[in-house]
């Protein structure tokens, strides 16, 4: 009894998500136009089996607004007013600001907001592929006046890339990205800031927990200066509530005579609540994983000779992390594997000659 | 012209770091004496080779002491008053208030403070080893009163084991470590805390940049804690510099009219620059590194093939990251490289049937 199927699409924008876009509904048959301003963008995407140029294109049921944020508003609603276009959608990453500027809009009951979370690190059509949403969240925004069939095209357009559809509205859109990436992204710049004027020494003490901490500080500062800008007001209620929590560590630490342990405490025990929620693998709850490391020299064929030898003693890794020795052509890897896993991997490794640290 | 060289050490505490001085230095030929208030965590100690019972010990050059924190006082202090220790060093993790403690006893100037910067997740004798201070740095920090001979014998203590010796004054290591690792840690659990409140649609959008913030937040609350206690002014003086940055972050977000996004950017680039300061491999400075993401599927094996494959390519891989697809039998392996090595990673593993995101 489904409503009438997606069949053609129009992406404008042919950056990473838009080609991805392309390519991955070209993948499952449907019929894809391409747009964009930048002629050599659009030629390299229609090479790569995006789609066809949309010189003479039929009507399509949906328009994809890939473009740049700052660029969404004014393409959304041109496209509205474009004839052949059922509907539209986008794919920014701040939602609530767009929904306001296209909702005085005479078709705006056609436009619903979407955001896929999928991304690299790189841009451009090149590096766009079919499978870059598998697996991942699309958050799809249908303004408060439309439940209808331009919210069923952004869901099958969704379901056709591989994505998992997650209705919210942009509010709640932009106070979970504030959340769960806007926030700590900036907190993480502040931490990391810190470093730049310890002295030589100092930084030579650092290790792992601060690595991963201040990983994400290395972005781009002028993209994350745009999304926090559209984001702001959302950023900054994180914000002020981690400023909170601040405030209550340091007034803990510094009470008279003896620092408020007990303070510290609950902020550290509230910390290890809310890791616990993040979802592990397979959408699971955070499996628990214990670390086998294991040395190896930091030549190539290594890694392959290990995970042979892993394969062989017949145990599922979960994740792997190498920690380099500074100075010194060794490292160690560390093999996370379940629990039930460790002794066989650990006696394993042993048997075929690996240096394992631990019992 | 060296002094006497270090030929016989009594290491009081046989947890993890103790009994892995203990195999690191036996592994060197020297004489070890083992000494521990818990007979198991001994018997272990000397069964697996760290080192002799001090029932009946000869004079030694050198005293360790790798006791839990709050008991390190005491028990250097009882070592200074015992008979044929000629010096004493520790391994606690916060330096200030032990030379403190210690600087009132007549044998203060025998007592020269130590923190090898290692460490694994596991503790006590089962999970040492000898080679777990390879390449770490190991701070010492001779009393103002005193650089002569157990200054030397804490030095030739840390090469021996196969660490670098770093030479600080207390306040600085304690300042050190506040900034690259206990004021980063509280604030990783700050930002993991915002995640308590969060409801389950909006943990799901969270991906691999608030999951790297928050992976320390997930430590035993109880022993950051003594952690924090025992350097608390230092942390809390990183934490206030933090502070005066996220109220700049507040404000120029909060601006009238129109967020100031000039003074948000510049808050992002101090976190680059501070992020660049971390050691990367082999000591350099950081290596810049681009990934190559290869599907794989979720069973034992797949790695083995993979790392193969990578093998007859030829390329060194620096840095394995594997993100799980939720919901889906399926992963993506990140795999940093050099960049020059980039291109041929890519064209032979597509060649050896690999699917490859990126151009």
């Amino acid at each position: 009894m489904r409503a009438r199927e997606l069949r053609s699409v129009l992406v404008v924008g042919t950056g990473l998500i838009g080609a991805s876009i392309g390519l991955a509904l070209r993948a499952r048959g449907l019929h894809v136009y391409l747009r964009d301003v930048d002629a050599e963008s659009l030629a390299v995407a229609v090479e790569r089996g995006a789609g066809l140029p949309d010189g003479e294109r039929s009507p399509v049921d949906l328009a994809v607004v890939a473009v740049p944020p700052h660029l969404a508003a004014d393409v959304v609603t041109t496209l509205l007013d474009e004839d052949g276009i059922a509907a539209v959608t986008d794919v920014t990453s701040v939602k609530a600001p767009l929904a306001e500027a296209v909702a005085g809009h005479p078709g705006a009951a056609r436009y619903v907001g979407g955001h896929p979370m999928a991304g690299r690190e790189v841009s451009g059509p090149a590096g766009a592929h079919h499978d870059l949403f598998r697996g991942r969240p699309w958050v799809i925004c249908p303004p408060a006046t439309n439940g209808g069939r331009p919210v069923e095209m952004v869901t099958q357009l969704a379901l056709l890339v591989g994505a998992m559809p997650v209705r919210m509205t942009p509010q709640q859109h932009d106070a979970a990205v504030a959340v769960v990436s806007h926030a700590p992204h900036l907190v993480s710049a502040l931490v990391a800031g810190r470093l730049r004027d310890a002295d030589g020494t100092e930084v030579r003490l650092a290790g792992g927990g601060v690595r991963d901490i201040t990983r994400v500080a290395a972005s781009d500062p002028a993209m994350w200066r745009q999304i926090l800008r559209a984001n702001a007001r959302a950023v900054r209620d994180v914000l002020a509530a981690v400023r909170a929590d601040l405030d209550a560590a340091i007034t803990a630490l510094d009470a008279p005579g003896e620092p408020d342990m007990d303070g510290v405490e609950r902020l550290l025990r509230a910390g290890v609540a809310g890791r616990s929620r993040l979802p592990g693998k397979h959408g699971d709850p955070q499996a628990e994983y214990v670390g086998v490391p294991v040395e190896l020299a930091d030549r190539p064929g290594q890694l392959a000779e290990l995970f042979s030898d892993v394969g062989d003693v017949g145990v599922n890794v979960e994740d792997v992390r190498i920690e380099h020795v500074p100075g010194e052509p060794v490292g160690l890897v560390e093999l996370s594997v379940r629990p039930d896993a460790q002794d066989a991997l650990i006696d394993g490794l042993r048997l075929r000659g690996w240096t394992v640290h631990g019992s």
